[in-house]
């Protein structure tokens, strides 16, 4: 009768970053920059900490839209990158389906630029093909709160599943004891009120943690 | 089990533009003034540039609630404009019906003065007459967010889905080549930091895009 | 598939005006103070013009919460008024049920304070027994925003349409023509920027509207 | 060094109420209209319940700006009323300084709408002629809040107070003793919260507050 | 069709307090500290004033997320506390899910830190197994308000019930007359409003109401 | 040429409370209530803390303002109390001026309900006489933001520091070795975050820390 | 002992405009976009209207900071236009402060991005020669509320005076009568509810007004 | 008459650095944790690379208040970093003052946590020993934006200039041409707006910026 709960599963998730692109980057205004820039970032790093597949794609790339976040290409040097010719939804292009399709995974976790654009015709799109489909709130950005609201409300009517980059890293983990290190410095490297409670902590117990360089 | 998705289709779909009047305009306070009346034109110029069945409707315009916004009549000089004799919901208008109906389309874009009366009624009726509706969220206005969020509360769980103004023009061009030029245009004229971006992209490439006139 | 179109009917619609009273309006800050009280009295009014059957019910009003407030009180000095001696839900009150029952009608609006609690549970409580329910929006008032919202999503989950007192009246009305210095009297009197309108209008139509004494 | 604590007098305060038009009341964003309308006829009150002279002046009336609250002129029937022909800076207006001089009083208290044109304006020249004077911030609105918070800045460097209405009540009144029922009957009318609080403290001691009519 | 209306049973009510850890609170930034603070103080009242059963738990209390809330502890003393070892959601703790279901009742009442994970996986994971779950909204905190939106809509679609605490105790009480001496000094002890009506209310019935010691 | 420093010296502070009465606070809305209530609990208690002479007064105690604030009462059952008769100015007072001669120091901590009229007059009344005053703005609490913003512009403008209760008790303390424990125990009987800080370090040194009772 | 009132005299005023560049506006975040375009081209607008001389000035047009807006360009084709080989401070440029010099007036109207460097450099570097300076607060953005409140607390502690666009131009207008026409024009390109008042004005007079082509 | 332009002259500047500590840090809630530490470390960032003298100093770091943020203590090997055993003002520390006197320079740029008290207190004691005084408003910190208001009044009416970390770094490198590389790569480290611009300028120059190692 309700939306069941579909849990992420480290066997059957991919990442999709929609349209990180430098100039596209500069409409966001529900974020603010240094905020979103984290967030974005930190998507990437649990995709590479819990080695999931992930794609990229872009739109014209060389016209005002911009070339894609250099992080993110750094990150991912081997991963699919569909820089579309020029379809607006991801979904209308076939090397773009067929890499998700390449994956055999059923769990999409997309995040983009602008929120009910690029991530939303994807996500709808993928939720009517029967994917489960789960959209990073504070990855994606957009216009304004107002706009964002909008797009979450027809995502969530369509059955998606809104989360942030925080709980898809714990519902991947599941256990702390999987390997306490690195989710404390994933959480560390992003969220800076964690890396203060493990920097006290590590001062009480003799030791200063290292953040992840270049995080 | 969920809503699904009705994707905008260039050959379904008509815009009902209803009572954006002088004086209705200035109850709306759930928007500031610059951008409501970016949005509202931004709607009409997309009608236009998509080539899409307008329709006007206005009520009491020789009260208090005031003329029609002299831009959408200038715009659109040869659309059905129903001045409606009292109704307030423009479904209870045969006139209007009929019009909408003469369309022969079933998707309703609907942007209208104030959001949980003029635009919500008539999606409500449409909605329960068979139409797909999309309620355009940034182009209609109310007194505050508090009822703008009871009003798309009321739309969305009755099957409205909830759309700005660029989801549509993006929706509904589909892909980028299909008019590279009209479509930045049409972003550019309404998009501040859109305009920005081509303006630093043209100039780099050795050209300064122009406005639209009017824009 | 989705919460149908029920239309506020001016045979079927019954005003409830749950705990308005003095010590429980100062606990109200979701709105402010003069919005609030001016929402309030709205609905009163449109109850009055109307003709609706409206029911008055209080908690505890020689307790702390306080007297309800005299202006609702002396707008309906015939109507059923169940000062409830203990029930924190007043459908748990078997008096303030038959009161509801003896109208013969299926549409309840309600308003009450505080939001999450009094109009809650009555509309929960209704929905159950197959009312239709209609909670005002913006004539209920809570702790804070975030209170307020939560209350929201629990009662539209359940089926209850969320409106404001001017969709109430505007859904009632349905056509100007029906009397249009009623419709425009009432809205005058409580929507200032309505008013202002109403003065300019008359300025160069040459008369001057009067207010209703005490609005 | 610092600004003396100028105490406003009952013998030489003076209300001056610039352009309160029902045009350009529709103008003020930077607060919600039910507030300001509400705070705008307290001020009204209380310079009837002071005896304060007023004065009252506006600007092309009978072109967009509309014609002045009804209240207001209705509020002082004999008060002078200075319908200024074109000059923007009341000051500039012979009539409406003779109006002040003729009172022999040195302390003004000035609202009016715009906040940073047709208070400030007036309030730096009377200023610079050596008058006390006291913008009422919350009776005075403006565009937005940004508008709002320039025009108060430039006020208070020049040496203007900012006061509410209710300090300037309160500061005139100086002494519950002095009329304990006028004081609260003022209040109450116009802040909703205290008149909950006299709605509680009557049942109590077994009398229910009567709102002054109209009020 | 839509969601039905559960309502809070006393026989059949459980309080799961997740995470209420002196580190994870410093991340919680979607409420101020004095009022969330409060708000955890107050459903922790309510069951000890309901008689609820309670379950605490924690993860890695001697790690940087620190130890639980000391007054939580001490209000407890012999409730289960389930430390747990790893697991990020507490239902995948054997013992955690061992001690919910000792208490033989099918209403669950979670706050906890931070609210899309520790509250919503456990909501998630328990309404899949058939339990009534109620969230405490106002007791479960998080980084920020997008984030609190979005776990709020997850949990809503998939059948929980968004409650607040004073809702719950409401709720659970239903007749002031059941010992209105007990839900007054709980509501004046954590609702500053309420406890300044009881204080006036007093003086003038003679009696200065107590508050509880260390609330 | 700008306003001095003058610190706030043990030996020539008193503090002054006025007007925290139970009707009073009912009108403070620029604060949220949890917040206010621990502010004005704080001054008290850094008030007794630091063994600062401190006098209460409050305005109409027997009408719908309400009395004092029961804790403020039970915590300086010695201090001086003037119920000042009629005086909204609490200076206008001969026995409150008296007692405030009767310390025999200069500098004046104030902190009261309403912002700018208990707590602005009083501090530029005294401020004219030659009192260094010091207005606690998180203590004193009006009916919103921008009536304290006019508040504290005025009182700024005449000379009158700014503080909150926080930088008091610094500014009074100097230096943590005066007393680590006692300062400590006061910031974390007020600041949630603090609490938590030190109930983390305690526990790493293995001790939990006690709240002050009833704090 | 306070700040003059030097007020705006159209022999005397000059309007910089500083840095309004693509790159650069896309950092301004204190304002949305829309109104932000709007609010600048105001500027510019009014600047010819009341033909003031305007001086142009950039900062590395050819990097990242992107060309300046064409709008600008466009409406002042003849106006000393100094692209800055690098000085951050324009004042530090002698070719623009030589432009300055050459219209031999003394009071500077300046806007530009962003406010506490573009701006804020050349008004502190500009009353430090003895001019009068106008930082129009509205056409001038930059990152956030917080940076621009710290950057108008330097300009005005300096002696800037605050204006926005509007008191701008009715400040150096002075007089409806000056040209009635030509006002009201400038202000209904600008506010849009100010149209709208000219709208329904003009409709009850017979003529819909013409918004200015481009505006 | 007004506070003179002292602009930061790179021979003359002193950057401090009070108690950005782990625990403190967690006390901030005026800016949100990512913004905050950017802020932060663009102000090491940019202390670094004009090779400005830089003073550390903590107060009881090894209680609660925890250990200095790693990257500070990283960033300064051999800066002085004064641990005060228990002074609250760094001014009341004869080393700390010595270590501001050693450098011979009169211009002292603070930031640190919180606001009201760790810069506040610092920056009133060295302005009235004649130094100029520059807070960092933007990498200073404290519990919310009322309590940061009455910081920055405090400080600006004593003297203090108010400017953010953007402006100080501007003003101290005076001209692009000075090293236009280092300054792009120091606002691009920290302003990713900037970044964006510079990735989009490079691609369409063909080359792609490279961020800072760690930042």
């Amino acid at each position: 009768m309700t939306k069941p709960y579909n849990r992420l599963d480290l066997d059957q998730a991919v990442v999709l970053l929609v349209d990180h692109q430098a100039g596209l980057m500069s409409l966001v205004r529900d974020f603010d920059p240094d905020r979103f820039k984290n967030n974005v970032l930190a998507v990437a790093d649990l995709a590479a900490y819990f080695k999931l597949p992930t794609i990229l794609t872009t739109s014209f790339e060389d016209g005002p839209n911009g070339p894609i976040m250099p992080e993110l290409k750094a990150k991912f040097p081997d991963a699919p990158f569909i820089a579309r010719p020029g379809q607006i939804n991801a979904w209308d292009n076939p090397d773009f389906v067929a890499a998700v399709k390449a994956t055999g995974r059923k769990q999409l976790i997309i995040a983009g630029v602008v929120t009910e654009v690029c991530v939303a015709f994807v996500a709808l799109s993928a939720i009517a093909e029967g994917y489960e489909v789960f959209a990073v709130t504070d990855a994606s950005g957009t216009f304004n709160p107002v706009v964002r609201d909008g797009a979450w409300n027809r995502m969530s009517a369509a059955g998606v599943q809104l989360v942030n980059w925080f709980a898809v890293a714990c519902e991947l983990h599941r256990d702390w004891r999987r390997d306490v290190e690195g989710l404390a410095t994933l959480l560390g490297d992003h969220i800076p009120d964690y890396r203060n409670l493990m920097t006290s902590y590590a001062a009480l117990r003799g030791a200063i943690p290292q953040a992840t360089p270049g995080a």
